[in-house]
Protein backbone atom coordinates (compact mmCIF):
# COMPACT_ATOMS: atom_id res chain seq x y z
CA UNK A 1 0.00 0.00 0.00
CA UNK A 2 1.52 3.38 -0.91
CA UNK A 3 2.12 4.76 2.19
CA UNK A 4 0.38 8.02 1.85
CA UNK A 5 -3.00 6.54 0.88
CA UNK A 6 -6.02 6.94 3.28
CA UNK A 7 -9.22 7.33 3.05
CA UNK A 8 -9.94 11.03 4.24
CA UNK A 9 -7.84 14.08 2.78
CA UNK A 10 -5.64 16.74 4.80
CA UNK A 11 -6.43 20.35 5.37
CA UNK A 12 -3.18 22.47 4.43
CA UNK A 13 -3.91 26.01 5.62
CA UNK A 14 -1.30 28.29 3.96
CA UNK A 15 -0.80 32.02 4.64
CA UNK A 16 1.86 34.43 3.59
CA UNK A 17 2.02 38.23 3.43
CA UNK A 18 1.16 40.15 0.23
CA UNK A 19 3.45 40.14 -2.43
CA UNK A 20 5.52 37.14 -1.27
CA UNK A 21 4.66 34.79 -4.29
CA UNK A 22 2.58 32.24 -2.61
CA UNK A 23 0.03 31.54 -5.36
CA UNK A 24 3.26 30.24 -7.94
CA UNK A 25 4.80 28.25 -4.97
CA UNK A 26 0.91 26.88 -4.60
CA UNK A 27 -0.31 25.95 -8.42
CA UNK A 28 3.12 24.36 -8.78
CA UNK A 29 2.31 21.53 -5.79
CA UNK A 30 -0.66 21.22 -5.50
CA UNK A 31 -1.76 21.28 -8.97
CA UNK A 32 -4.12 18.20 -9.42
CA UNK A 33 -7.65 18.74 -9.11
CA UNK A 34 -8.53 15.26 -8.46
CA UNK A 35 -6.63 15.26 -5.27
CA UNK A 36 -7.33 19.05 -3.77
CA UNK A 37 -9.88 21.56 -3.32
CA UNK A 38 -8.88 25.21 -2.97
CA UNK A 39 -11.34 26.36 -0.45
CA UNK A 40 -13.47 29.28 -1.95
CA UNK A 41 -13.50 32.06 1.30
CA UNK A 42 -17.26 33.68 1.42
CA UNK A 43 -17.26 37.53 2.04
CA UNK A 44 -19.03 40.40 2.27
CA UNK A 45 -17.39 42.76 0.34
CA UNK A 46 -18.21 44.14 -2.86
CA UNK A 47 -17.20 42.21 -5.88
CA UNK A 48 -14.39 44.02 -8.04
CA UNK A 49 -14.22 43.64 -11.54
CA UNK A 50 -11.45 40.65 -12.06
CA UNK A 51 -13.48 39.07 -9.21
CA UNK A 52 -15.78 35.46 -9.92
CA UNK A 53 -18.52 34.53 -8.01
CA UNK A 54 -17.56 31.12 -6.31
CA UNK A 55 -14.21 31.24 -7.77
CA UNK A 56 -12.06 34.49 -6.23
CA UNK A 57 -14.92 34.22 -3.41
CA UNK A 58 -18.35 33.41 -2.40
CA UNK A 59 -20.15 36.79 -2.54
CA UNK A 60 -23.18 37.05 -0.26
CA UNK A 61 -24.77 39.58 1.45
CA UNK A 62 -24.49 40.51 5.39
CA UNK A 63 -27.68 39.14 5.91
CA UNK A 64 -26.90 36.17 4.54
CA UNK A 65 -23.15 35.80 6.17
CA UNK A 66 -25.13 36.34 9.72
CA UNK A 67 -27.75 33.56 8.69
CA UNK A 68 -25.09 31.09 8.26
CA UNK A 69 -22.94 32.12 11.22
CA UNK A 70 -26.24 31.45 13.36
CA UNK A 71 -26.37 28.38 11.90
CA UNK A 72 -23.27 27.05 12.72
CA UNK A 73 -21.84 26.69 8.67
CA UNK A 74 -18.41 28.36 9.31
CA UNK A 75 -15.24 26.85 10.13
CA UNK A 76 -14.30 30.42 11.37
CA UNK A 77 -14.96 33.96 10.49
CA UNK A 78 -13.81 37.35 10.85
CA UNK A 79 -14.62 40.22 10.43
CA UNK A 80 -11.81 43.01 8.48
CA UNK A 81 -12.73 46.73 7.82
CA UNK A 82 -16.23 46.33 7.95
CA UNK A 83 -16.54 43.16 6.17
CA UNK A 84 -17.21 39.67 6.84
CA UNK A 85 -14.54 37.01 5.89
CA UNK A 86 -15.38 33.12 6.20
CA UNK A 87 -14.30 29.69 5.54
CA UNK A 88 -17.45 27.63 5.22
CA UNK A 89 -17.38 24.00 6.78
CA UNK A 90 -19.12 22.58 3.23
CA UNK A 91 -15.81 23.48 1.62
CA UNK A 92 -13.77 21.72 3.55
CA UNK A 93 -14.85 18.74 5.52
CA UNK A 94 -16.60 17.57 2.72
CA UNK A 95 -13.71 17.36 0.42
CA UNK A 96 -11.65 15.86 3.16
CA UNK A 97 -14.68 13.35 3.81
CA UNK A 98 -14.34 12.63 -0.13
CA UNK A 99 -11.01 11.85 0.31
CA UNK A 100 -9.61 15.17 -1.24
CA UNK A 101 -6.76 17.35 0.14
CA UNK A 102 -8.28 20.92 0.98
CA UNK A 103 -6.24 23.92 0.43
CA UNK A 104 -6.72 27.35 2.60
CA UNK A 105 -5.35 30.38 1.94
CA UNK A 106 -6.04 32.67 4.88
CA UNK A 107 -4.62 34.83 6.98
CA UNK A 108 -2.76 34.13 10.59
CA UNK A 109 -5.96 34.81 12.51
CA UNK A 110 -8.21 32.68 10.39
CA UNK A 111 -5.33 30.06 10.53
CA UNK A 112 -5.23 29.83 14.25
CA UNK A 113 -8.81 29.54 14.41
CA UNK A 114 -9.42 26.82 12.30
CA UNK A 115 -6.19 24.63 13.89
CA UNK A 116 -8.28 25.20 17.07
CA UNK A 117 -11.44 23.73 15.42
CA UNK A 118 -9.35 21.29 13.74
CA UNK A 119 -6.00 20.06 15.32
CA UNK A 120 -5.19 18.24 12.68
CA UNK A 121 -4.91 20.72 10.32
CA UNK A 122 -1.25 21.70 8.84
CA UNK A 123 -0.19 25.15 8.99
CA UNK A 124 1.87 26.44 6.73
CA UNK A 125 3.83 30.21 6.75
CA UNK A 126 5.56 30.99 3.46
CA UNK A 127 7.82 33.70 3.76
CA UNK A 128 9.95 35.96 1.61
CA UNK A 129 13.49 35.43 1.82
CA UNK A 130 13.90 38.87 3.61
CA UNK A 131 11.63 42.41 4.42
CA UNK A 132 14.18 44.01 1.70
CA UNK A 133 13.17 41.32 -0.76
CA UNK A 134 9.45 41.71 -0.10
CA UNK A 135 9.56 45.42 -0.74
CA UNK A 136 11.05 44.79 -3.91
CA UNK A 137 8.72 42.58 -5.11
CA UNK A 138 5.57 45.00 -4.15
CA UNK A 139 7.64 47.89 -5.88
CA UNK A 140 8.37 45.97 -8.70
CA UNK A 141 3.84 45.03 -8.73
CA UNK A 142 3.89 48.87 -9.40
CA UNK A 143 0.05 49.04 -8.59
CA UNK A 144 0.85 50.37 -5.02
CA UNK A 145 1.92 54.22 -4.37
CA UNK A 146 4.70 54.40 -1.31
CA UNK A 147 2.47 55.21 1.74
CA UNK A 148 0.23 51.83 0.94
CA UNK A 149 3.57 50.09 0.23
CA UNK A 150 4.96 51.19 3.45
CA UNK A 151 1.55 49.73 5.13
CA UNK A 152 2.05 46.52 3.70
CA UNK A 153 5.48 46.44 4.84
CA UNK A 154 4.17 46.93 8.33
CA UNK A 155 1.77 44.57 8.20
CA UNK A 156 3.95 41.63 6.71
CA UNK A 157 6.47 42.01 9.94
CA UNK A 158 3.41 41.33 12.16
CA UNK A 159 2.15 38.52 10.20
CA UNK A 160 5.76 37.30 10.09
CA UNK A 161 6.02 37.54 13.81
CA UNK A 162 3.38 35.23 14.12
CA UNK A 163 4.74 32.58 11.49
CA UNK A 164 6.02 30.79 14.68
CA UNK A 165 2.99 29.15 15.46
CA UNK A 166 2.78 27.85 12.45
CA UNK A 167 3.60 23.43 12.11
CA UNK A 168 6.29 24.60 9.09
CA UNK A 169 8.01 27.50 7.15
CA UNK A 170 8.62 27.75 3.79
CA UNK A 171 11.02 30.67 2.39
CA UNK A 172 9.95 31.89 -1.16
CA UNK A 173 13.27 32.57 -2.58
CA UNK A 174 14.33 30.34 -5.23
CA UNK A 175 11.14 29.42 -6.98
CA UNK A 176 12.48 25.38 -7.68
CA UNK A 177 13.78 25.05 -3.83
CA UNK A 178 10.19 26.42 -2.74
CA UNK A 179 8.32 23.77 -4.61
CA UNK A 180 10.32 21.01 -2.95
CA UNK A 181 10.21 22.58 0.59
CA UNK A 182 6.56 21.95 0.37
CA UNK A 183 5.90 19.32 -1.62
CA UNK A 184 8.20 17.35 1.40
CA UNK A 185 6.45 19.53 4.25
CA UNK A 186 3.24 18.17 2.48
CA UNK A 187 4.35 14.59 2.21
CA UNK A 188 6.03 14.10 5.81
CA UNK A 189 2.66 15.75 7.42
CA UNK A 190 0.47 12.43 5.38
CA UNK A 191 3.24 10.30 6.66
CA UNK A 192 2.77 11.68 10.12
CA UNK A 193 -1.32 11.49 9.78
CA UNK A 194 -1.00 7.67 8.63
CA UNK A 195 0.99 6.48 11.52
CA UNK A 196 -1.06 4.87 13.98
CA UNK A 197 -2.84 3.44 11.08
CA UNK A 198 -0.56 1.55 9.62
CA UNK A 199 0.92 0.48 12.77
CA UNK A 200 -2.70 -1.21 12.79
CA UNK A 201 -2.46 -2.60 9.58
CA UNK A 202 0.62 -3.90 9.54
CA UNK A 203 0.10 -5.98 13.34
CA UNK A 204 -3.21 -6.84 11.61
CA UNK A 205 -1.83 -8.51 8.78
CA UNK A 206 0.00 -11.43 10.42
CA UNK B 1 19.98 30.75 1.48
CA UNK B 2 18.81 27.23 0.99
CA UNK B 3 16.22 26.31 3.84
CA UNK B 4 18.34 23.53 4.59
CA UNK B 5 21.35 25.14 5.96
CA UNK B 6 21.98 25.74 9.45
CA UNK B 7 25.42 25.61 11.32
CA UNK B 8 24.47 22.71 13.18
CA UNK B 9 23.32 19.10 12.54
CA UNK B 10 20.43 17.22 13.07
CA UNK B 11 20.15 13.94 14.60
CA UNK B 12 17.89 10.97 13.16
CA UNK B 13 17.58 8.00 15.42
CA UNK B 14 16.09 5.20 13.44
CA UNK B 15 14.77 1.65 14.54
CA UNK B 16 13.31 -1.13 12.92
CA UNK B 17 12.76 -4.72 13.84
CA UNK B 18 15.64 -6.87 12.47
CA UNK B 19 14.30 -7.90 9.25
CA UNK B 20 13.35 -5.05 7.81
CA UNK B 21 15.61 -4.13 5.72
CA UNK B 22 16.81 -0.94 7.05
CA UNK B 23 19.99 -0.58 6.12
CA UNK B 24 19.60 -0.58 1.95
CA UNK B 25 16.87 2.52 2.85
CA UNK B 26 19.33 4.70 5.07
CA UNK B 27 22.28 4.27 2.75
CA UNK B 28 20.36 5.34 0.08
CA UNK B 29 19.21 8.73 1.67
CA UNK B 30 21.99 9.03 3.79
CA UNK B 31 24.97 9.14 1.12
CA UNK B 32 26.98 11.44 1.58
CA UNK B 33 30.03 10.89 4.20
CA UNK B 34 30.89 14.89 4.15
CA UNK B 35 27.45 15.51 5.19
CA UNK B 36 26.43 12.66 7.52
CA UNK B 37 28.16 10.09 10.42
CA UNK B 38 27.12 7.20 11.48
CA UNK B 39 27.43 6.83 14.82
CA UNK B 40 29.17 3.53 15.65
CA UNK B 41 27.71 1.96 19.21
CA UNK B 42 30.00 0.64 21.98
CA UNK B 43 29.37 -2.61 23.43
CA UNK B 44 30.76 -5.23 25.79
CA UNK B 45 30.10 -8.33 23.72
CA UNK B 46 32.34 -10.85 22.23
CA UNK B 47 33.59 -8.98 18.89
CA UNK B 48 32.35 -12.11 15.99
CA UNK B 49 33.81 -12.92 12.70
CA UNK B 50 32.48 -10.60 10.72
CA UNK B 51 32.85 -7.68 13.25
CA UNK B 52 35.52 -4.53 12.84
CA UNK B 53 35.82 -2.45 15.86
CA UNK B 54 34.99 1.05 15.25
CA UNK B 55 33.15 0.08 12.33
CA UNK B 56 30.25 -2.35 13.79
CA UNK B 57 30.88 -1.37 17.08
CA UNK B 58 33.51 0.60 19.47
CA UNK B 59 34.18 -2.69 21.08
CA UNK B 60 35.52 -2.89 24.77
CA UNK B 61 35.67 -4.35 27.98
CA UNK B 62 33.04 -4.22 30.84
CA UNK B 63 35.61 -2.27 33.06
CA UNK B 64 36.15 0.39 30.45
CA UNK B 65 32.47 0.71 29.87
CA UNK B 66 31.70 1.25 33.59
CA UNK B 67 34.52 3.87 33.48
CA UNK B 68 32.71 5.60 30.97
CA UNK B 69 29.17 5.32 32.19
CA UNK B 70 31.09 6.89 35.30
CA UNK B 71 32.46 9.49 33.63
CA UNK B 72 29.16 10.37 31.81
CA UNK B 73 30.55 9.56 28.34
CA UNK B 74 27.40 8.10 27.51
CA UNK B 75 24.08 9.47 25.76
CA UNK B 76 22.38 6.34 26.89
CA UNK B 77 23.30 3.09 27.58
CA UNK B 78 21.10 -0.78 28.22
CA UNK B 79 22.29 -3.96 29.08
CA UNK B 80 20.54 -6.81 26.85
CA UNK B 81 21.58 -10.58 27.69
CA UNK B 82 24.50 -9.64 29.79
CA UNK B 83 26.11 -6.73 27.94
CA UNK B 84 26.27 -3.21 27.47
CA UNK B 85 25.48 -1.13 24.38
CA UNK B 86 25.50 2.32 24.64
CA UNK B 87 25.76 5.42 22.37
CA UNK B 88 28.94 7.75 23.27
CA UNK B 89 28.61 11.60 22.93
CA UNK B 90 31.62 11.64 21.34
CA UNK B 91 29.54 10.19 18.20
CA UNK B 92 27.13 12.30 17.84
CA UNK B 93 27.35 16.05 19.53
CA UNK B 94 31.06 16.38 18.20
CA UNK B 95 29.56 15.92 14.81
CA UNK B 96 26.26 17.62 15.23
CA UNK B 97 28.33 20.71 16.59
CA UNK B 98 30.59 20.60 13.52
CA UNK B 99 27.29 20.93 11.36
CA UNK B 100 27.13 17.14 10.39
CA UNK B 101 23.76 15.41 10.52
CA UNK B 102 24.21 12.04 13.02
CA UNK B 103 22.72 8.81 12.46
CA UNK B 104 22.37 6.62 15.28
CA UNK B 105 20.82 3.03 14.72
CA UNK B 106 19.77 1.93 17.88
CA UNK B 107 16.30 -0.11 19.04
CA UNK B 108 13.26 1.32 21.05
CA UNK B 109 14.71 1.53 24.57
CA UNK B 110 17.57 3.14 23.58
CA UNK B 111 15.74 5.60 21.21
CA UNK B 112 13.42 7.24 23.74
CA UNK B 113 16.37 7.31 26.24
CA UNK B 114 17.95 9.60 23.26
CA UNK B 115 14.51 11.81 22.89
CA UNK B 116 14.73 12.34 26.93
CA UNK B 117 17.98 13.77 26.65
CA UNK B 118 17.95 15.19 22.99
CA UNK B 119 14.21 16.11 22.46
CA UNK B 120 15.55 18.11 19.44
CA UNK B 121 16.02 14.20 17.95
CA UNK B 122 13.93 12.97 14.81
CA UNK B 123 12.81 9.85 16.50
CA UNK B 124 11.97 7.30 12.74
CA UNK B 125 10.48 4.02 12.77
CA UNK B 126 10.82 1.80 10.01
CA UNK B 127 8.06 -0.61 9.29
CA UNK B 128 7.64 -4.35 7.45
CA UNK B 129 4.47 -3.91 5.07
CA UNK B 130 3.07 -6.73 7.17
CA UNK B 131 4.08 -9.68 9.99
CA UNK B 132 3.14 -11.96 6.71
CA UNK B 133 6.19 -10.16 4.51
CA UNK B 134 8.28 -10.22 7.72
CA UNK B 135 8.19 -13.57 8.27
CA UNK B 136 8.82 -14.18 4.35
CA UNK B 137 12.17 -11.85 4.52
CA UNK B 138 13.57 -13.54 7.61
CA UNK B 139 12.62 -16.75 6.15
CA UNK B 140 14.18 -16.10 3.14
CA UNK B 141 17.46 -14.98 4.95
CA UNK B 142 18.07 -18.95 5.61
CA UNK B 143 20.02 -18.34 8.54
CA UNK B 144 17.57 -19.11 11.24
CA UNK B 145 15.48 -21.83 12.14
CA UNK B 146 11.90 -21.43 12.55
CA UNK B 147 12.04 -21.34 16.79
CA UNK B 148 14.42 -17.87 16.28
CA UNK B 149 12.02 -16.95 13.27
CA UNK B 150 9.12 -16.91 15.91
CA UNK B 151 11.01 -15.53 18.44
CA UNK B 152 12.36 -12.62 15.94
CA UNK B 153 8.35 -12.17 14.93
CA UNK B 154 7.51 -11.41 18.78
CA UNK B 155 10.11 -9.20 19.64
CA UNK B 156 9.25 -7.01 16.20
CA UNK B 157 5.57 -6.87 16.92
CA UNK B 158 6.48 -5.54 20.64
CA UNK B 159 8.58 -3.10 18.96
CA UNK B 160 6.38 -2.13 16.18
CA UNK B 161 3.79 -1.54 18.72
CA UNK B 162 5.91 1.60 20.62
CA UNK B 163 6.40 2.62 17.42
CA UNK B 164 3.28 4.98 17.64
CA UNK B 165 5.75 7.15 20.10
CA UNK B 166 8.58 7.73 16.95
CA UNK B 167 7.99 11.13 15.05
CA UNK B 168 7.51 9.33 12.05
CA UNK B 169 6.95 5.94 10.56
CA UNK B 170 8.20 4.86 6.94
CA UNK B 171 7.13 1.63 5.42
CA UNK B 172 9.51 -0.63 4.12
CA UNK B 173 7.42 -2.02 1.16
CA UNK B 174 8.68 -0.53 -2.25
CA UNK B 175 11.93 0.66 -2.05
CA UNK B 176 11.89 3.44 -3.90
CA UNK B 177 8.65 4.83 -2.03
CA UNK B 178 10.67 4.03 1.53
CA UNK B 179 13.25 6.24 -0.14
CA UNK B 180 11.15 9.44 -0.89
CA UNK B 181 9.42 9.43 2.09
CA UNK B 182 12.88 9.12 4.31
CA UNK B 183 14.04 11.94 2.60
CA UNK B 184 10.62 14.05 2.70
CA UNK B 185 10.55 13.39 6.22
CA UNK B 186 14.51 14.54 7.08
CA UNK B 187 13.78 17.50 4.57
CA UNK B 188 10.76 18.44 6.63
CA UNK B 189 12.54 18.23 9.83
CA UNK B 190 15.00 20.05 8.78
CA UNK B 191 12.32 22.80 7.83
CA UNK B 192 10.67 22.60 10.99
CA UNK B 193 13.96 23.05 13.04
CA UNK B 194 15.21 25.77 11.64
CA UNK B 195 12.29 27.67 11.55
CA UNK B 196 12.38 30.40 14.65
CA UNK B 197 16.49 31.20 12.98
CA UNK B 198 14.30 31.91 9.51
CA UNK B 199 11.80 34.61 11.23
CA UNK B 200 14.60 36.52 12.80
CA UNK B 201 16.72 36.45 9.70
CA UNK B 202 14.27 37.71 7.59
CA UNK B 203 13.05 40.22 9.38
CA UNK B 204 16.49 41.59 10.57
CA UNK B 205 17.41 42.26 6.71
CA UNK B 206 14.90 44.66 6.58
Amino acid sequence: MPQECNKKGMLFVVSAPSGGGKGTILKRVFNDPETVHYSVSATTRAPRDEDKDGVTYHFMSREDFEQLIDKGEFLEYAEYCGNYYGTLKSEVTENIESGKDVLLEIETKGAFNIKKTMPEAVLIFIIPPSMKELRRRLTRRGTEDEETINKRMEQAANEIRLAEKYDYIIINGDLDEAVADLAAVCKAARIKRNAKNIIDEVLKNA
